[in-house]
């Protein structure tokens, strides 16, 4: 590069603009291209379909000698739709540069600067496979759960090669490079416990409230199939500056805590106004004072 | 470098700077500077509009037998403009640097402090190359999606080949490194979700409140087509220090539950002030003392 | 790669789709890989199953010439468990990816880009099994310990080659790869201190109102078993801007400090409303003035 | 170093510094290395002017048959200044340093321990080069525009080889490294939104506010040139714990939308002075209680 | 590894697994490591408790020509414990990898892709021994200080080769590589300092409330043994928004400057009391205005 | 290293020991050292007097055909100082070193474990003597500056090879290595802006207070000579809670902006009162409301 | 490792312990290690002290022909002493290590994982004594100065050749590595100045409240030595939300600026008292409604 008799090459181009050959060898060249892209579109088109009919759709998974669960065989058809996505477009793309007589050996074999350059740029690459590969292989989580990495929350869509994509509940989807999916959280492989912190007065009596909180908990779980267990009063979380908080806790179906949080809001808040226990609002004493 | 006869060299710069001949080839080499220059010019302007009619322009994107989704065209036809723009203008660099004898092979080959220092120097370059690859390659967004990344949100104007291009909704744009795009948040692949918490008094009925807020919410949702399903009230979602935060979240066409949002505001607090329903301001006991 | 002649290699490929001993040649190494397959799920349940009775489950523990911590035996247990998993799993890996072919060796003895390459993008995996291994060597914690370990707090469910499993008290699973895993804090291992902090307002009597609290954390030791010591009352913490702050501590069995500061909070509050000792609320004097 | 003979050299040196044509040959060197530092400072001075008058200050810029961007053409007629500057500089200090008998080529050329050293305390520089190049030539930002980067907002002044400085709306100068500038906010590059939220009383009528509002910003926008297009009220922006919030929006001339801001500020709260419509301050519910 | 004729292999371990010569050897290998694995515990349990007789426990220590310091032979005592620990351990698993066929040599010295991932894997490993080192080395600090460090704070139990642990006096135990301790706070070298910062009304005489204070904290420090020296009343700290803040500090004995602050609190709230001295509630001027 | 015969060195040590000869070698290379020494500490202090009455103090600099900006002659003086102090530094130490017969050449030429060791720790003390180079080149400031680096704001005191010395205003001294000075601002190449935020009450006439604000910080502009523009007023910057702020800005010679503010924020205080118009204090509306 | 013939070694292990001839060359061992110990504690003792009377203690330092700044001489003198120590402590270690028969050489040779792992975990050693040897180079801060890096302040106890340690004032001591010591704070090199910051009601006269705290400054600093220079009021620093605030500074001696500003906050707040000036309370204007 630079050390080309540039001059020469520079005639040379020019001649050979000029020649018919020239541009019938442009035309074959590039339908060749095309075609290489079509078959690898229509390949990846197939096989993505296959996949999905056999591991993804199939009803009858888990029936079979080796028995799937059906969370794992969706996580793996769609990961195997993106490997063979990722590898019929990288044979496209050699035979693409092939054509156009671009030789890439050389450039990765080469130990100079633009080896070390590209051996560190393309670290964080490897980094993301290998970890993806950790992930499934480990079952941290899979398509369908709903994990927290980092700042982002939300529902698995797929765990690819190189990225994870997950869809948080007000819509926007989170797409994170494998290697940066560290410490992960999965909300969908546990029961999940409702916190429900309740204020009363000071003036109140804590062990009545105590009483009518837990027996409210309780009606609700009788009707609410997602809370697994009886809810449990605690205790007094807390003597705050202005209440005192008592915290009840609700053993629920993985990720429904939330919802069922909002149902016990509601009616411990009714049961509370019924038996006329106070939920305080802040106080202040004013002592009033003349300059 | 250093270790060149400096002397010799000064006297032969300044024998050669009074020869005639001397200033006749500068200006040969200016002139042939300024045809590659201008050349460059006239080859990237050329590329830049065949492209834009072939693949960004073109109503017909989509009717070829190889199907394109006119998003990714657009996408695609951008960063081709751009490949093509820092190809050309890179041979230029290349013949103008070769017509000033400045030869940069044994530089990039040396294997000492400076092949060393220039290796670390350019990892961030490669890094960026190769994430701008991905993004395109797995569709993680295209030009014209609203996305967010870091701290910075935004409608895409260009995914380049070493940066990204976001013009955020105030009207100023945001050059990113494609290598700095680790997480994104893509808003424009989904329907998102508009969140409205109100807050009602601590004395009102929350189950007509419920109500009211429900029929609003429905009879806005049926004049505005950006909201693709009916409404729903969450419930209770916290017992506040001086209110009864009440949810109700609905779906929306991408990108706007933000218009959705403000229609539903207005909307909600009408009707809860046409039902007698209380917004409470912040509240506060006060207990008068004398000292 | 890239330097093979495509196009022979192309026309081999079309020729032998269409011959039938390519497709029984297919099929015999299909056969093969599925084989292999099973055999390794196989062999892990076996194992799996072995080490539970053997080590986990055996009531026997720590009967033998060499006692075991049965906390460590159920600690180790499971990661022999997940090593066995590993090493069988690569194994069929190996041996399925001889079927096909391939033959990573040259990869990973290549000093090139790539080798430079994978070498920093395995690194952290290396790291997190040389952590590990001192996880578990020095007994930092065993599998239900309660540790935390930067923003993760929970119960440890396995620590395993790469990752560690944590459940937290509401139920959601982090999974943290041991190499993150610097600095830890474990629960379990001592006695924990419940730290109660009083507020008592400035008119009331310091010494009584320590006295009162005194009286009431020791009758509550004497019914709850998890207090191991008498509680002590340390003195005023703090002179608040509305209130004298009393702390009271009393050790605790490990983990159960937080319920015993529940329990202490509600009989303290019982017993300074009993004594008429009041709780203040937050004070302020206002000095009215006319403008 | 080290390895020297210290002792002889330490002799020849008190001998040389005897005799008279040690400091006749001292003189010389002197002066050779003055004249070299003046026909430095010569040269880049002529070159500046010579630059400013060719690219700067020339009012026929982008009259000839190559048309240049003004705005380009500055940033680079700055950077050529630049470059020119640390060339000749360069050669200068090569020149006093061969005068001096000083050879750098073997230390740059050693793989020692210098070397190693040297070569990682010389990246960022390298990389500074590398980010400034690509700053420009992808025309990031030009001199003239208002950018951000990092917390550093202002104009920029100068986009050197290896530093841009940017200068405050309040005077000071930020001096950035370029390899420090990887994501960059330009403000100057399209029409910027002034966003105005005004609030209103919850008692008032929110659609007769939101059309004075408008009336308002409409009167403001046809007096005002730098409005580019009729503002725009787009809703109730939040329901706030005192106060109805409506956000207006005005698209302006780039970087105008502060100073259109104050106006419309002004002109609002004069409007709804006049209309009666109250901008509430910050309320509270007193529930007197007595003791 | 890849390369190996993996088919042959499984062939042989198949024959392998009938013949009874096999399972012979494997016992007589199952019985050699389990003899080594109890050689092992019982050496480190003897030499454990040599140690903790000679060194820990002697309360002859610091009578032989050589004195040492109890707390650092404590010191020493435990890691000299825990270096028998680890060598013991590192034989054994030698032994029994060798008994196994594992060597590991060639992977160590194999400057390949995996030498390199190994190599920066374990960089941290020896930065924790190298640290370690110079912690007991420079006496940093020895087990039964209290140390800071980063978050964590709390009493040294052990210093051993690559992790510290400390016990905060809330009962958890914080384990911390000795790598990550940097930057080390040591309280136990020093007499500390119990700062006392007393809050007087503007009302107040500042001259009369110092004398009350210093007073009171002199007869405080005559009854404490810990308080080392007569405490000192700095001055007006601060003119606060509605106090005036006063500083009494007192020195103290390693470590109980907590104590002697609680003390000093109660002692001088009660004398400001018996004084009439004010401590000041939180002021506001309510300036009334009717609209 | 410990290679050595051990042995066979202490031996011979004691031999020497009882040697006369021995005992005057040392005599020798002690008095040797010390002139070193002694001779190193004198050239520095000519040196630096020399540099000091040539370029520091020289009323004439900036008069001879090379014009000196003398801001910048300080500079580079105190450069050249420092300098100077540290290669005679470092030749004392040389010969000091070879006198004691210490050889650093092996060491520093070694690529062994200590060679990479030293060159990795070496390199920011290289990065700090290149970007001192660059501060320095580039002009970013010069002795007598006021400048702010990360959180360090002060008048440069010396840029030294390694370190700069700010001085804060309230006298310490920030010294801060050169590699570590990346983003520079520097406050005293142009004139700064005094911005002065002024609140009045949502009652008062918006123009009439502006007109106020304008007329007084004119007058205040015609007496104080470091205003070197008529103040502007810029509007209403904001409709605050219980204000409505109004900006007005003046801009100063370098770094007055501080003193102008305060010059300001009296006379638009006192003027404001005298035309009866309110700063308002903080606002609140109260609605009693008995339970 | 791993290749010794572990089998054999074992066997030669077990014949040895039999032989008497074993247990003396033990025996002799041991008393050698045991003397090299003794022998390295005897000389640092005996350095320590001739270093003390020497350089710390002598009265006289500052009175020879090189004349030494006492405050560097003690600097220096324990930092000798702390070379020292390392110095013959590490050549104990070498006599002990070579009389067990380990040599480190080969180790600290090899260019394997080993080599790589120990080269990139020592690197921080290598930094800290380079930087170290900088501070004392260059003079940064000396043993009793006043200093702040990062978040640690305190008096500087002893500059070691690998650690720094720093006294608060409150009793801890920290110890910071001289690597970790980037960016410097010294507070005892100058003059610092106490800032007091006093607020008055906005009834107040600015002037006459200015001039009495002027006057009252001044007494102050004609009573207290501390104070170098007439303070200075600098005027209306702020127009708060209550009060106007008025600067006042002091240019105190080095380090004693926070007594100062102690005893200017008394007597400013008594003359202000004596004048009828008023501190205000926070103010809150209060629009009293009825709903």
């Amino acid at each position: 590069m630079g050390n080309i008799p540039i001059d020469a090459v520079m005639g040379t181009v020019l001649d050979s603009v000029m020649s018919t050959a020239f541009w019938i060898g442009i035309l074959w060249v590039l339908t060749k291209i095309a075609l290489y892209f079509v078959a690898g579109r229509v390949l990846v088109g197939i096989a993505g379909r296959a996949i999905t009919h056999i591991v993804i759709d199939r009803k009858t998974a888990g029936k079979g000698p080796v028995r799937f669960d059906p969370r794992r065989a969706q996580t793996i058809g769609r990961l195997v739709n993106n490997v063979v996505s990722y590898a019929v477009n990288f044979i496209v793309l050699m035979l693409i540069l092939s054509e156009l007589g671009v030789d890439l050996a050389p450039l990765l074999a080469g130990a100079g600067v633009m080896g070390l350059a590209i051996g560190f740029g393309a670290q964080s690459l490897v980094k993301d496979v290998i970890t993806g590969f950790f992930i499934i292989f480990e079952d941290q989580f899979a398509v369908g759960d709903v994990i927290k990495t980092g700042n982002f929350q939300g529902t698995v869509e797929e765990i690819g090669l190189r990225v994870t994509r997950i869809k948080s509940w007000t819509g926007e989807v989170h797409i994170i490079p494998n290697g940066a999916i560290t410490e992960v959280t999965n909300f969908s492989t546990n029961n999940t416990v409702s916190v429900v912190d309740v204020s009363i007065s000071y003036e109140s009596d804590i062990d009545r409230a105590a009483e009518v909180i837990r027996r409210t908990a309780k009606e609700v779980s009788e009707t609410n199939a997602n809370i697994v267990k009886e809810p449990e009063v605690l205790g007094v979380q807390q003597l705050g500056a202005s209440e005192v908080v008592i915290r009840v806790t609700a053993e629920c179906k993985p990720m429904t805590h939330v919802g069922v949080g909002r149902e016990l809001n509601a009616a411990i808040k009714k049961a509370l106004d019924a038996e006329g226990i106070e939920i305080p609002y802040p106080r202040m004493v004013m002592l009033q004072r003349t300059e």
